[in-house]
């Protein structure tokens, strides 16, 4: 709890993604060269969507949850609750 | 469930994000200005998200949801279930 609420403020979408992304990897026990090889993206673009600095689209989100065995929906799910964590 | 059958057949996350969109734009009885105005984006990019030519970004899908008082999770959910039937 302690590392969602510390995106909490003045999050982005882009970094509570980073955030979301992160966390779903290492729980899934990845490296970020293996969601890389596991989406198709290469480990710097997993890098830099961890970092923050992209606007990932929907097809961009499709395909990490995909190799994360996870919803997208649930991918979403989580960054959504992030931002607006009153509405929960 | 006929209507969401016909977009499963080589669909792709563009064309089924165009059907969501759609119907839950009409759900809310707005029409594509009014989802438009409500969004923050022109009624001509409504548009074409609606006939599946954008590969709409995180913020695109959190400022349509927002516009549409629907969970992005939900919106997400509804284009996997198109995509994805047999999971469901």
């Amino acid at each position: 709890m302690e590392k969602r609420a510390a995106v909490r403020g003045g999050s982005t979408p882009e970094k509570v993604f980073a955030s979301v992304l992160r966390e779903l990897r290492k729980e899934h026990g990845l490296s970020q060269e293996g969601l890389g090889y596991e989406s198709g993206y290469h480990r710097t673009y997993i890098s830099m969507l961890e970092r923050g600095m992209m606007n990932p689209s929907l097809r961009t989100i499709l395909s990490l949850a995909k190799a994360l065995h996870t919803p997208a929906s649930e991918v979403v799910g989580r960054v959504e609750e992030l931002l607006n964590p009153a509405r929960q």
